[in-house]
């Protein structure tokens, strides 16, 4: 029987105020918990459907002998999942503390104000097929310990670091090109040759990139439309230009 | 007031089963409803919100007179709605009939069992993004006039066309190239040399192209893989795809 305060510290941990007071947050499902348990994060508690973990006992013996474990029938996990049908389990993980690193490797992706869960779990997810294990948050971006975000983003949360800060000052004290995605302004992304090293700027749902932080974009890049739709999905956009932008520089840093 | 049974007749349009039955669909939201009204399909009712029907009554009239229009107040918009607020209206459209076209210009989309509304609505708004008009589906792809996908598609549902038939005969009758897309196997779309008209084959979220199916390549296709996200979501792909597609043919066919 799972103890009905930790049922509780679950629900509760769907909402951001309670993530951040308990210092919590969760993952749900089958793929992201596998990842999880060979992960370096500290699982505190994980609730699993007999199936589950039975399947991969050896898996979670292997983790920690000290993780709290409890198995429940699956109504019961999906009653505290943000799944309809989660038929494997959830995980409460402490939140990893992260200091904004003062140098990068490659490319980062900074994100304004990002506000739909669905598109910073699937920018999350690009970062990581792309190789890109760096993204720059403004503070007003969702919560990436969001349960939507960590599961549209497929696992890949565990390999891609997200930082949060005030982009003005970030972006003023970088020495990096920053590439700044505009909606038919800037060079075209198949005609711009990428620097080695450099931040790509993705702007908001509906307004873009705001007006402050625009002026720090070194390069402005628009993907070509060749049809009447208004606009791509910032996630579309963030695969779109990050595969070009491997495309262009692969061959220089390989 | 709107008549008991309209309200009754556009809830039941959610469902696929009453959708053919009647040979209707909804479409929701402001700018959805605004591009379909300069465009040719016929709308038989527009439910809007009073703040909506008179900010673009002169469109709404230029549109036909003979419209059944009914003002009603947001929750009762919503209360009708897909979505959880729906601060515009709801029309209720004629569904098209499309016969798959024999020949094609330029390029095609087709989909091989595309399960989830979003994806299907976000690669309907990639075709237009890239000006493709035409997607050839799978029977078992969901349905494109499910309300998801409609919304989805931010419009451009009206500017593509979708088709629906058994792919083994369609792809065996084609004389054009057929790119499927896989993972990790084939040629690299960065190298690919795309022709000037072709197909491009994109298969399940899960499951990818089915064995039935994937006879008819003749080109293989993957998108470089450069971190450890295990795959890209298939809107992701497709849009990946078709921006190397016209980077590729653009010079060719401009």
């Amino acid at each position: 029987m799972v103890p009905k305060k930790t049922l509780k510290l679950i629900k509760s941990l769907q909402l951001k105020k309670y993530r951040y007071q308990e210092k919590l947050f969760l993952v749900e499902g089958a793929k992201s918990i596998v990842e999880l348990l060979t992960s370096s994060l500290r699982v505190r508690t994980l609730i699993g459907t007999s199936v589950f973990t039975n399947q991969h006992i050896s898996l979670i013996k292997r983790y920690s002998p000290k993780l709290e474990l409890y198995q429940a029938e699956e109504p019961v996990v999906s009653s505290i999942s943000s799944f309809k049908n989660n038929n494997a389990g959830i995980a409460v993980v402490e939140m990893p503390v992260l200091q904004v690193p003062s140098t990068l490797v490659g490319y980062a992706l900074v994100l304004d104000n990002i506000r739909d869960p669905g598109n910073l779990g699937a920018i999350i997810r690009i970062a990581d097929w792309y190789g890109i294990s760096t993204i720059i948050c403004s503070p007003e971006t969702t919560d990436e310990f969001h349960p939507r975000v960590i599961s549209a983003s497929m696992g890949s949360f565990l390999r891609v670091a997200v930082y949060r800060t005030e982009l003005t000052s970030y972006l003023q004290a970088t020495k990096l090109p920053v590439y700044g995605t505009l909606v038919n302004q800037g060079t075209s992304v198949h005609d711009l040759d990428f620097a080695g090293q450099g931040l790509i700027l993705l702007g908001n749902e509906s307004e873009g990139i705001s007006e402050s932080v625009k002026s720090y974009i070194t390069n402005a890049v628009c993907i070509p439309q060749f049809g009447k739709a208004e606009s791509l999905n910032v996630s579309m956009a963030a695969a779109v230009i990050c595969d070009n932008m491997k495309r262009n520089t692969e061959g220089n840093l390989g």
